[in-house]
């Protein structure tokens, strides 16, 4: 058993995140909140339902009128009127009495349940006969019972969901508080690249880390601030980053994998008004380093050119980053599927390692086999075959074949 | 152990299928194309890399020069010149000569790998040292190894993650064709509903489906066109859908959960011109059965009112189906999570039921688990709770606590 599957990201960059706080909370139209994350505690503020409601079609009763009925001997009971849905009414619900009710009316009062069509049977047009006894509250739901006024709904942090926000339109709050997105501004570096919309001349390649970055980044809920491609030239590079950190929570510059441009991209970076480098670089596998520098609470990242190494960088420090921003903590926050290793998986002592697997079903009943799909971090087409990333401790130097362990979807 | 978790839809609802087709497709720009799903089989332009490259810093070589030697008894080479990454460069390599190489620079004719920077050192200006041998083909990735011209990108029906448009962006595909976004008209039924934003008036209640359809339809990749509220009127209701549908391929009415309106939709949904009911209702729980009608290619589903029941509805019917539109096939599509069940859960044999679970983790290494938290129909607390749905089969009367069982995430 591998029971090792970090939500944290490596220590280093935990520990550089400490500094860092949630963005501002802003309000936006329920109908616009899906995905978004809650940014205060929201409390029910009035009963829900409103009113005591049929679950059912069938006639409001006093549960007691209809004990010890049966199909033989039904309970017979005086239909004094009709319950129309959706007006509130104050019709009076005497001993022995019935009343025509509809799924979603409201229950006279004194009525106390519900019994359904199916279990009643009109014998004239004044007289129903229940065949089968109700208990208090059967068929119906009570004023409040979902939520009472001033019951805790979400706590800071929750992500809405569909039903989520149903529940909020159900108690008529249609503007919701909740953490404004992070802005994230994203630029690729280096001499080779050329736009994707491009043919590239001789010796250059077409930019890849822009297109996968913009979606990783609106995958985590933020907004993204594309700045295309910049040469490697400290000056323009500098002038871009300050720019485009200006008018946003995150910097996001790729590239730099080679050990001249991580130099490069450090010196670029600590050399932004008011940053100070965090993370220097980490070691883990796919390899080559992120870089951490932060100016006040914004966030300006190195990460490596390789598309491979980009994204498992994305998923494993700027995704967690991204997470805090908005509440939820600064965790991976991935989904996750327990697996058995399809070959035995090489990893080294002393790096943490996130190896890209492929799943493949099995049998009913047995977990999916994850299959190693690394290649040399150049490639796309490994990275593009991958479900997932196992995570494999510093402590280990690999795992055997056969052995079940957890891996991390990747979005 | 319960290794029940279809991926399928209802027998009912997977043969009313049968006769739905795929959207037509579209071309939009790669950039947009996060979450869509590929309509043609994707080919490869070109070759990735166009060129030779290399992977590290350092020295391209002929491996041959470096084979033998070693820290003790390094391989002197002498360095002719330096390849400017970015630019194409026709520079011979002649034997027993070096090249200076940076990390995605494209190699010189006759070099066949690359020496790290870290395994080198220069004696002189023109004389490196390599202390370790390279084999052909090291730290260098070569022309078309990623992918050559021709070869599959992605079969149709492939949904695009952030990877896969990197990919698509490095071979300069920056339009993509993908299945048309399904278009779903949203109605909610029932004279006791009113708008979210407004106090309802007495025996009102506030319209939770519509937000929550809505946010279903996103989430799964359709665009909503929400029409409101329509009250319990044969006329208004028919003309209201026959509009609908005219500009949406699939028409939702929620509402209808009661025994009377559960005939007045299907008869609504008969009445619309050209349409034909395909699947009047099924036996699923949590309970009140869905309807499915069609006219040509376009789907109209009757869900019920309650939100549990339209929610599961929509993940077990109306979810396939959008699925299919797009090219993905008609199954449920949801992640699923191996779980243990928490206390006994009861289903009635002969129905399909779907029990709303929470998640709960335990110790490391163990399965979570799952606990229901069904309620009432009318509820939205329970719904709320929930993680997932536990499917138990048409011919089990439950599970046993402490049993594995797989269940379906809710999106």
């Amino acid at each position: 058993m591998n029971d090792f599957c970090p939500q944290d990201p490596p220590a280093e960059f935990l520990a550089g995140f400490a500094g860092f706080v949630p963005l501002a909370a802003e309000m936006v139209p329920l109908a616009q909140s899906r995905g978004r994350v809650v940014a205060e505690p929201l409390a029910s503020p009035e009963a829900l339902p409103p009113f005591t409601r049929s679950l059912m079609d069938g006639y409001a009763v006093r549960a007691a009128d209809t004990f010890g009925c049966s199909e033989s001997a039904p309970a017979l009971l005086t239909v004094t009127g009709e319950i129309v849905t959706g007006q509130g009414q104050a019709l009076p619900l005497g001993p022995g009495q019935a009343i025509r009710i509809w799924t979603g009316g409201q229950l006279p009062q004194k009525a106390d349940a519900v019994v359904m069509t199916e279990h009643a049977r009109l014998v004239d047009r004044k007289t129903v006969a229940v065949m089968d006894p109700v208990a208090p509250t059967d068929n119906m739901v009570q004023a409040g019972e979902d939520y009472e006024p001033g019951a805790l709904l979400f706590a800071a942090g929750h992500r809405l969901r569909a039903q989520d926000m149903g529940l909020l339109a159900g108690l008529g709050i249609t503007t919701v508080p909740v953490f404004r997105q992070p802005k994230v501004a994203i630029l690729s570096t280096g001499d080779e690249l050329a736009p994707p919309d491009q043919t590239p001349p001789a010796g250059k390649i077409r930019n890849v880390n822009s297109i996968s970055l913009t979606a990783l980044v609106e995958e985590a809920g933020g907004l993204s601030l594309p700045h295309g491609i910049c040469p490697d030239d400290f000056g323009r590079m500098l002038a871009l980053c300050t720019e485009a950190i200006n008018e946003a929570d995150m910097l996001l510059v790729s590239g730099g994998s080679s050990l001249g441009r991580r130099d490069f991209t450090r010196q670029v970076l600590a050399a932004i008004p008011d940053s100070a480098i965090l993370v220097p670089g980490v070691s883990i596998h796919p390899r080559k380093p992120a870089i951490l520098a932060r100016q006040g609470n914004k966030a300006l990242f190195g990460l490596p050119g390789h598309a491979a190494s980009a994204l498992v960088g994305f998923v494993c420090f700027v995704r967690p980053l991204l997470r805090l921003y908005t509440g939820q903590g600064p965790t991976l926050g991935l989904p996750t599927v327990r697996a058995v290793t399809g070959q035995p998986i090489f990893s080294t002592v002393g790096r943490q390692e996130y190896i890209r697997v492929r799943l493949t079903s099995q049998a009913d009943g047995l977990p999916p086999l994850a299959t190693p799909v690394s290649g040399k971090p150049g490639l796309m087409g490994p990275l593009v075959q991958a479900h997932g990333l196992l995570p494999v401790s510093r402590d280990a130097c690999g795992l055997d074949e056969g052995v079940e362990a957890t891996v991390l979807l990747l979005p």
